[in-house]
């Protein structure tokens, strides 16, 4: 039986794969990825390749979106496999691959791995059981500026709940947002739409570089983070609800400049 | 500097550890390990001790509680890791022992891995940004059934929102609540509540041995799921709020008894 294995690749490099993803590139016939969802370190692949020791064919958007290269590949041979950093499965774009291969009666295998969805969450030290809806920021186009990421914040803030912002990627033009741009975006939001919830006094959690060596979680008020440098992609953030005492806790660790800032350089 | 490395061993077996991890409890002095609150694949701990040719203690609930163990030899041992099933810091009790390590002047890293959070999600097709507030499903008790998982999933579903559902887990009892077992508790629930919300026509999605090779996803009304058999542990639940026409087509597919039911045996 033909077989489309949908492999994650984590969220750090070649190294956050987990064997049995690893096993399964080894035994394919061709290996397919992507890289437009979210952004792995710099050499991944090239590191990657060695360690299978086969070619990887990236592709952009357009090819994944069409899918004719890969269901052209499953027509041919019997081992496929499609890379994405994070766990499979989290954008549109792959499940449609998944339905159209299913429906020529392959075999879906889909190989989990780490994801920002949850690294966010345990980093921060918040309650997985309390977020809220996720939702992500877009970089603002010039007559293009929805304000429904800041609803969505409100929404759950008013319910006590966590939101998981993630933000922007545009790998095409090398494009990422960062947490301070994020936090000023979302203040630009709460301008037009006038909410009187989130003001620049308002507490926000920012991951950045989220289980790298130099990974970092910082607390600080939303009007202080935008205008701070926490270095290069990924970020995401995190706007709290509620805190439970024990979730304070962990948070005033990673307040800027106390005494863990050493410790929190290799969270 | 003293380490405490938290890794995640991922939802399947020792194939389901990042290379990373591997590496990091290769180079370790010592080695703990819980399986309270998850499971993995029977022997895989086993298995794992033969990858990296070194002893895992594996601790029960009191033990990760009280910290003692893994403090004591983090004052004796320069490299100390502890492992657990899925993705770390998802649990409460293990954010406690960041907190006591990062306080001691500790580095504590965090090596990330697959998470039923994601992978449950991803395997049903819904998309992770409609998804609301999860809860968990305990095995009721003679004088304690709480309706608030219930309530949780009516105010999910009234915002059009998913819910993940997780089942209670008593690994010291060997007992592995089953989706069939929560389709019951939630009607059950539902009698007792009284919110007229969910009944036995409300369609649930069983995720049911994630990320496995016997794993299976089932898409069924929850009165029909209560009556049946899927087979052993971990199983899930989502109850879905309203879909997307793309989302519908990928649930359809998981319709007991239909021609797809041979690959999604491996899905």
């Amino acid at each position: 039986m033909k077989r489309l294995s949908l492999i994650g690749l984590g969220i750090v490099d070649e190294r956050s794969v987990p064997l049995m993803g690893i096993d399964r590139m080894k035994e394919a016939d061709v290996v397919f990825a992507e890289f437009f969802t979210s952004i792995l370190r710099e050499g991944s692949i090239q590191r990657l390749k060695e360690i299978i020791e086969k070619e990887v064919t990236v592709l952009d958007r357009e090819d994944v979106e069409e899918k004719e290269l890969i269901m052209e590949a499953l027509g041919s041979k019997d081992n496929v496999c499609f890379l994405t950093a994070g766990d499979p499965l989290t954008a549109t774009t792959h499940q449609e691959l998944r339905i159209d291969a299913l429906k020529i009666g392959c075999q879906v295998d889909i190989i989990n791995s780490g994801s920002i969805f949850t690294a966010a969450g345990g980093m921060s030290g918040l309650q997985h059981y309390k977020f809220g809806r996720t939702t992500t920021l877009g970089f603002p186009e010039e007559n293009y500026f929805p304000t429904s990421p800041h609803e969505m914040i409100c929404d759950n803030m008013e319910r006590g709940l966590h939101s998981l912002v993630l933000l922007d990627i545009q790998a095409h033009n090398d494009r990422y947002m960062t947490a301070p741009e994020g936090c000023d975006i979302i203040l630009r939001m709460e301008e037009k739409a006038g909410i009187g919830k989130i003001g620049p006094l308002t507490m926000a959690v920012a991951i950045v570089r989220a289980g790298r060596e130099d990974g970092k979680v910082l607390y600080a008020p939303i009007g202080e983070m935008k205008e701070m440098d926490l270095g290069g992609p990924p970020h995401c953030l995190i706007i709290p609800g509620k805190l439970h005492f024990m979730e304070e806790e962990v948070l005033e660790l990673f307040r800027s400049g106390d005494h863990f800032d050493k410790s929190i350089r290799s969270l």
